[in-house]
């Protein structure tokens, strides 16, 4: 951490600011400059903060130079982290797809689009049983009921079940449930519901607030972390911006960024991301360049019947044409996709 | 609600459009065009989704003419929704002032400021137990410990205490402690939270998130409404953008915009919304003139010994002189400063 | 400035470092930290570029210390600049008022605006004669015919002038005409314009950008002045945002931080601001309470009827109302609303 | 063009409509819903402008059908613009690639890398003489003397020639030296300079502005098309988000956006994208899946030395590498990579 202060303080202030840095069992170190005088500091500094010396008088700037997170940095640990579903794994070079419909409509409708699923080779089936919506008139889910639907298709079709957690009340029973329990973007910043799914060892899909930025993200992937559990796959599904012809703006650059700040998987979900069902294949396939380690996409039967996002949605059929060019186009960028044979 | 088809859609795809919304129990009305073909609907279009027919072939654009949000709109009630505490009301001609530390820190130190802000008749103090930190290292708050030296600051001074709820597990605590409950802008739109303070009676602070719009925090708002709480003030902290000069960007616009399609109370947080101690007086100053019906405001007695946001705390006497200009200012736009006279 | 290297790394990298700041003409000095090694430098580092560093191998963050911007900041000339009409100030304690319609759209037009004004006391008059429009198939403005009926208002009224400035082409016609030279929002960034502007005398109107930092405002200041013209008002006109309920973000925080850094005047907009007539009032006297220096206001006596941007006016007599509460609340903010006396 | 009226409006105040519709030659047609009362309009409706309507008594919405853009959009023009230079080709199947340094900084420096650029087969080379800084101090260009060694590097290695116009000044010299005259960002509403450049033949390579929507990027193309030239080539390169790990926001949802409505090739710049070198080759890639009919890229032999922006440039061995993936990856998207034999 380095203070600036103007080269004409008074010794005095200097002289608060160092004594500061001593109270606060850290050393100072005098830097003068050409149009600023720079404090240096040794010592344990993980203590310190910005607010500590910002107020003090005559200081200008405070800079802190290392980062926040430590624990899913690749400074603490430099080989990518692996999930692994028996053998199917998510980060190294594996390239994963989950998908699934948006919501749980029905027995009928869930039964239909894994076996859909199912027969393109996926494993990994998304559906939400409780739904966050801006909207308290807005279908909000089957709950229970859907979470049931979802026990049964995983008995039914051996698939690996990712569904969205709400709130402290419906931990158990999506415990139960879910494989991978997912933390949405309006979550992303609910540390206490972070601190909780860290109590588990469940893996968490934690995806990106609309609004956080990608060193937030990873903050708070360190707060499941930190309480214990580190089997954290992030996922980037657009962010909020003044563009109007999209629903988010998908921000790939998100990818590189974190695959070299982290060790943590990252997945991409381009059907929130772009939001229009037809550009969903082009920025799979972006995601997929951009070097992704799977992609999370919305797949319905009927997408013009479903309950929720259905514009966003693609069908089976265009799922399996684009797993054809995923499958020739991940060897490119090293990856290597992985579908079940056992269809 | 308006189905936007092209020109020369064939008759087939017309009539499904049509037949769709015969079967929502809903009356269809072609309107021809120039360069489109509208279909009018009417009957009970409120059960009516967008996504009920923008995926049906030829559809182009599906136009929603009413507002999403209904309890807290103007249509509904035109009045302003007062919020009474002993007679200091939020709402209508009245302008309250919420202050008080970012956290409680110690007992000393919340005394302390109590004692500063009831001089300068202030009757709201806010401060935060449960502190939401993006990272997990920062401080926390002093959780149960806060709430004890809160109740004894009511007691001892006869404040209305503002105090953040940050999730389920607290609620209790909180309901025992808190005469108004602050949800922060990080879980304005966690909607179990939502529905579950909207059970309980007691007035709720919705703050703004940081990347939600206007109509989304109406609509949180709804939800707190529709689970029968009607004692909800909106607040307006400051929205993310590209500037880096200032913390946050404190969006004023909402104020005048809130006014005309709510009837809740809406007030300001300088404090974050700029996040810059030596600015926050001139943000405040320019609130009450945008109309607000309050401002919450950090102040501390040390800003520089603060352990969370000292940076952007002004101190008791800084509050002083802006009190006086508020006085001033606010009958200038037919409102009026309230302060306790029971020093 | 600092360049911020890992402790670890080996001692050519920071040779190679120190070196490089010697061939600048400057000397390194070496700051070991806890974490990272620190080099300063002093000597003309005015010319030195982030980029001169960041690429060597090792170096991990540049830091300058200093802004960017020199002669518009307030280091350099601490007292307000103040921008003279034959009394009509800009900056310091006046605060004034410009006034008029979006476009010139015919004489009988834009006379009888200027009576109204005139009766007001406003002696600023701004309106386009050309006009940026995002379609090349809106309304442009009457051009050369516009700047004329400008002219005889001039005569008629003694209003000063202020008219927008597309491009080098009509240069000469605009400074033939205006009293203050707009450069609007869209050209905030053709520094070529900015350079043949900083070559005359005429005070200058700067509009902030759409997506511009305060830095890159003062920025585009600074090469007004560095061509030689010191006459530049600057001027807060909202910026673009996710929020969709306003036409733009009026951004009142630029207020206060550009009185802080900078000499020059600032003035708001709120008419494009807010973008919505009826509460463009409660956004002037927001920005009036935030400290700016005068406001510049849409105003046309048939809204209804403009050929551009009525959406945004309010009336003459809506302005009336306006500068009331303006006069009552500038004393409050040590400001004095100078009004014209010869009506 | 739709008007939405409220239920009980009074009778006058939908004549009132009407007869303002009838009066610009139009015919309205009433179309009464459950909530709003609709009037459709028929006609020469491409006159109308919003503003018309909104500013009347009772009208509460204006909602345009139809998009703004006309020339430049698949429903005036189904197949793909081509754009060809003796073979090679931006639009249909052909996949481009743009590359060099930032600025030319010195004969000696631009033999060096076009050197480079012609053994790995680029046709294409960019290079600025004329460069836009945010700052006055910044190094702006070798002006006259840059576009100087442009032509030699033409001569010397046939090069096709891509450099950025700043202002009308220099139009003459850069239509001189230019075979694809670039239009940056900052410059993407400089309408003047749009029509002037329309009045030309010669190639437009026209940048999306750091805040501007696809709409608006649509439009400023509009405006050089409907001033004649219809050889114009779209650039994606960033947009200003509330991220800051990377420099801009690189929007690759532009790419499958601008492909549907506009039938003008659309190529990426990953270098000003994301703005860090080492993450220029993932989102280059990304831009090839997602569709992108090529790629400007900053190449420089030698980036730490660069006089602007080489923090962001690749070396000409990283730049072999990464077309080596893009050859590969082409195919899969239906893009054939066309690189220049004659080396």
């Amino acid at each position: 951490m380095l203070i600036l202060m103007s080269l004409n303080t008074p010794r005095k202030d200097i002289d608060a600011v160092k004594n500061k840095i001593v109270s606060l069992n850290c050393t100072p170190h005098e830097i003068p400059g050409k149009s600023k005088l720079a404090i240096g500091i040794t010592g344990p500094t993980d203590q310190l903060k910005k607010e500590d010396f910002i107020m003090l008088t005559s200081v200008e700037e405070v800079v802190r130079v290392t980062k926040k997170y430590k624990l899913v940095s690749r400074m603490m640990q430099s080989d990518d982290t692996i999930i692994n579903f028996d053998g199917f794994k998510f980060g190294g070079e594996s390239l994963q797809i989950i998908a699934g419909p948006c919501s749980v409509e029905s027995k009928d409708q869930i039964f239909e689009i894994a076996g859909s699923l199912k027969e393109s080779g996926i494993k990994f089936m998304r559906a939400g049983a409780f739904k966050p919506r801006s909207s308290p008139y807005a279908f909000q889910g089957l709950k229970e009921k859907g979470l049931e639907y979802l026990q049964e298709v995983k008995k039914e079709f051996g698939m690996v079940i990712v569904t969205e957690l709400l709130n402290f009340v419906s931990l158990p029973a999506i415990l139960e449930t879910a494989d991978i329990i997912q933390i949405g973007a309006r979550n992303m910043q609910n540390y206490a519901l972070l601190e909780e799914v860290g109590k588990h060892n469940k893996p968490i899909l934690l995806k990106r607030g609309m609004a956080a930025t990608v060193e937030e993200l990873l903050l708070s992937a360190e707060y499941i972390f930190s309480s214990g559990n580190k089997n954290v796959i992030l996922c980037e599904r657009g962010i909020r911006t003044f563009e109007t012809s999209t629903r988010n703006t998908l921000d790939l650059n998100a990818v590189p960024v974190i695959k070299k700040h982290s060790h943590l998987p990252i997945i991409v979900d381009p059907s929130h991301g772009i939001g229009i069902w037809d550009k969903v294949p082009a920025m799979s396939l972006a995601a997929v360049a951009a070097g992704a380690d799977g992609l999370i996409l919305e797949v319905h039967n009927r997408p013009d019947e479903a309950l929720s996002d259905g514009f966003q949605s693609i069908t089976p059929q265009a799922l399996k044409e684009l797993l054809e060019k995923i499958k020739q186009m991940a060897p490119i960028v090293n990856k290597k996709l992985v579908l079940n044979e056992d269809k």
